[in-house]
């Protein structure tokens, strides 16, 4: 029986190697793949493990344009802080497309927090105001700092960022308290040595912790969402005409961030229109006949060029990321090939 | 960043530990689980991968009775075989359900191979008659020699195996050639040393290809159905009292090998009700409304006793496996134990 040579990449590995330029980079080929048609997403699978103890998801499509397809098994474990184990665990599988052998197991965790930090600060890229200063960023978890360190790499314009917690100011602090050093450990660009270049970025941006979203809304131009909120804490009437926001942290039935009625006049961009229609940001809107699907735009169309995305200073924009698979194996394409270069990871036979 | 040991079991390490009774007691271990509502299964994914060419399918779910959730991804590739490699290829990923850390990867070709025997075997072993002497094989492919000798193991009556192929007859004559060294691959118990008592087994019995089903029907008391047909080749009017089916091979929609008529008179047992009627051998008989799901049973129920199976020598009993994760994850459980009691396995940090 022949034994087919597979690839491991740990998460050690994995921060090794990417670093948020070049995931950016995986994650905005991975929409324009879709929109392409070069890349399909097969049906989510989305399941308790223990009522509100643990769940899992399991992401899986298809990319002919690199001959690749796969999965990704993501668990949450709430009650794992408590043991000192991470509560985001998860494996993503590779597989080759001209022959249907595996290529790769890789570990999701840190792969999970980088293509998703890419994704929010994608929004942002194509939809902010071109001068943006301001960023609010709703949510004070580990996948927060992942969003802050992607859009202010992402967005040079920005020098502010509000850290706001809609239950816990006190989280809020304790962020701002260490943000910087959190930032710090994240990787903007390999070819940066020492890091130099991005300890500068991070040291000419102000994060300044807040307790009243309206009024740092004033002030703001630019949001990301990322709570576990399961009803909106943004109100429709504390958002100022130009406004974008990246919404990230929906990504279940019955969760939301930010009023429905936002949608009403914004203009809506999701990476996949049956995902967040159904678990997304945007089921809210849907649900309540805000907005109907013609109202929303993968962001894929906006990458290649086949669709405007803001048309003015005064536009409200939405991007929706419940996060798709094809995120996931861009991502893994890049370690696998920069794995075999550098000579990373383990090779296993199996 | 802690790393996570999880075990990697190649092809080879699967072959050394599993053998038909262990097998056999993990798939019965799986139905009875979920009948005891101890497990339970997640929705079926199954895409094309290239029309007619590349599929593959993932299976994934929960087993509480034994603390694990996971999934297997098996791809088939027809044209694999030109090159020298399987057609079938695939990874199972085992996760403890205490802290959602995975716990190993393990190739799934073997395994799959002979749960999939293993299934055809219980069938068999609940439900065809006491003293079945004669058994008839249709298919002749990789799978046929599993389901052969899977038989042959938990039905010490056989004494005859009819191996028939519904569209070759020579495909039926070569395996009649082969299956003796085939089965002499497999082990049946690996208490038993050198194999020596399954080689004796496997003389006793005759291998005999046919190609009139009708005829060799007159005599059989036992069918496998092992082809990947997609229109009956199996007629009701062929079959007599007292005869038991298996039918392995219908998986997907439109697959199907035995008259849907035979279901009318049959009692009728499947591995999972809602798999078994969208994408089995039972999905014609729901479809033309022979029958409806209240005819159906799952065999869990018949293992742990809640139902009866065969009242009578003259009673036809249907068999339906479309094959469930459970299964995969039974094995698997019992596959990663072994290995460590034996230290069999690559142990690596991801």
């Amino acid at each position: 029986m022949n034994m087919i040579p597979i690839k491991i990449l740990s998460d050690n590995d994995v921060k090794v190697i990417l670093d948020i330029r070049n995931t950016v980079a995986c994650v905005e080929n991975a929409y324009l793949l879709k929109a392409n048609n070069q890349a399909r997403l097969f049906p989510l699978i989305s399941e308790d493990l223990s009522e509100g103890k643990a769940d899992m998801d399991i992401k899986s499509g298809i990319l002919n344009g690199e001959d690749t397809f796969g999965l990704k098994l993501v668990a949450w474990f709430g009650e794992n802080e408590k043991q000192g184990l991470p509560p985001l665990t998860g494996l993503t599988m590779i597989f080759d497309l001209k022959t249907g052998l595996p290529k790769a197991i890789i570990n999701a965790r840190y792969l999970t927090a980088m293509r998703t930090g890419a994704a929010g600060a994608i929004g942002i890229k194509y939809l902010s105001k071109t001068d943006s200063e301001v960023l609010l960023v709703a949510g004070t978890g580990f996948q927060a700092v992942f969003q802050i360190a992607a859009a202010i790499s992402v967005k040079p314009s920005l020098k502010k960022v509000y850290i706001y917690n809609p239950l816990r100011y006190q989280s809020a602090m304790k962020l701002q308290c260490s943000i910087k050093e959190e930032l710090g450990k994240i990787t903007n660009d390999i070819g940066d040595l020492g890091n130099c270049m991005w300890l500068q970025r991070i040291d000419s941006v102000d994060f300044i912790a807040v307790d009243n979203a309206a009024k740092a809304l004033e002030e703001t131009d630019t949001v990301i969402t990322i709570t576990p909120s399961r009803k909106a804490y943004i109100s429709n009437e504390w958002v100022m005409p130009g406004t974008h926001f990246s919404c990230i942290g929906a990504d279940m039935p019955g969760k939301q961030e930010i009023d429905e009625k936002i949608f009403e006049v914004a203009r809506v961009f999701v990476d996949d229109i049956h995902q967040a229609s159904s678990v997304g940001e945007t089921q809210t809107p849907i649900k309540s006949d805000i907005i109907d699907e013609k109202h929303i735009t993968e962001i894929g169309y906006l990458i290649n060029g086949t669709i405007k995305g803001r048309t003015s200073d005064k536009d409200i924009t939405i991007f929706d990321s419940t996060g798709i698979a094809l995120q996931d194996l861009t991502v893994s394409n890049f370690l696998i090939k920069k794995a075999e270069e550098l000579n990373i990871g383990t090779a296993v036979y199996i």
